[in-house]
């Protein structure tokens, strides 16, 4: 299974395209979309759906995985955030692709082990988990392995329970 | 000119497209794009998308007007309407047009002449400025042509400045 992580955000979004292979998850591409700060915001918006929607052409990802927002930050990065998330939720939609959200928590959880394990040791872990002697650059491609690594976790996880119940 | 004023949300998304024809401005369609609750959030935005273009593509606006968002309000609202607000600023934009942001001071003030008007009495001056009898239903659309006749009027001024200056 092959999933595309989408950590979101106007200016810079970071991406991660992670397989499962056998019993071993593998990084295909790492990355970051961005958009100039001296174009309109509608059309960086325009330029994050043409973008994630050429990744999804040369990778052909079966799954997004992608951040759930909480608006309790800074609120002109909110509204920008919350903009390109739904740019970027569409174009996955429209490519047939389903899309699941993540909080910080459960990603953190599932790449550590622990919830409030901190950044530093998130990124430790997803050079570790994809066999990387150094995390995806920049912060926001690790942050995008972390979220597809997180839903290949969850997919492993349902698909054991299914069998277990069907046995 | 003709304008598209949208009024973001994943839900409901109001719309009005208005067209200022010698003095006159009149109201060529308003409604609202509505998404099934019961479909994934992907999917809705999607579905936006969708509706959005097929606007463009009927009425064929120059421009589009919509709201700016400022996320003091329910926060799980605010960030389905900044999903919504990307999408739908992203599509207009691929389509060629224009996007400009209004806040809510500016609408009231462009329609009713005082940003402190009530929302009573915006939708009674959105139904005199169209020559309706009463103002177009749901209170999105309404908004929606708010938007859009704010745009005409700041157009109109920007035009006739325009002209001062050049003379």
């Amino acid at each position: 299974m092959r999933v595309l992580g989408l950590d979101p955000g106007l200016t810079t979004t970071g991406y991660g395209i992670v397989e499962r292979a056998g019993g071993r998850i593998r990084l295909l591409a790492a990355g970051a979309l961005r958009t100039s700060t001296e174009a309109a915001p509608a059309e960086r918006l325009a330029d994050l759906r043409t973008g994630v929607l050429a990744l999804i052409g040369e990778h052909k990802p079966a799954a997004v995985a992608t951040e759930r927002l909480f608006f309790n930050r800074n609120a002109r990065t909110a509204i920008s955030v919350g903009q390109a998330s739904g740019v970027l939720t569409a174009a996955a939609s429209e490519a047939g692709l389903s899309v699941t959200e993540y909080g910080p928590l459960e990603v953190k959880k599932a790449v550590t082990g622990v919830g409030s394990a901190p950044k530093s040791q998130v990124q430790a872990m997803v050079a570790a988990v994809l066999g990387l002697s150094t995390a995806p650059k920049p912060a926001d491609a690790a942050d995008a392995c972390a979220l597809a690594i997180c839903h290949l976790q969850s997919a492993g996880l349902s698909q054991a329970l299914s069998k277990a119940v069907n046995r």
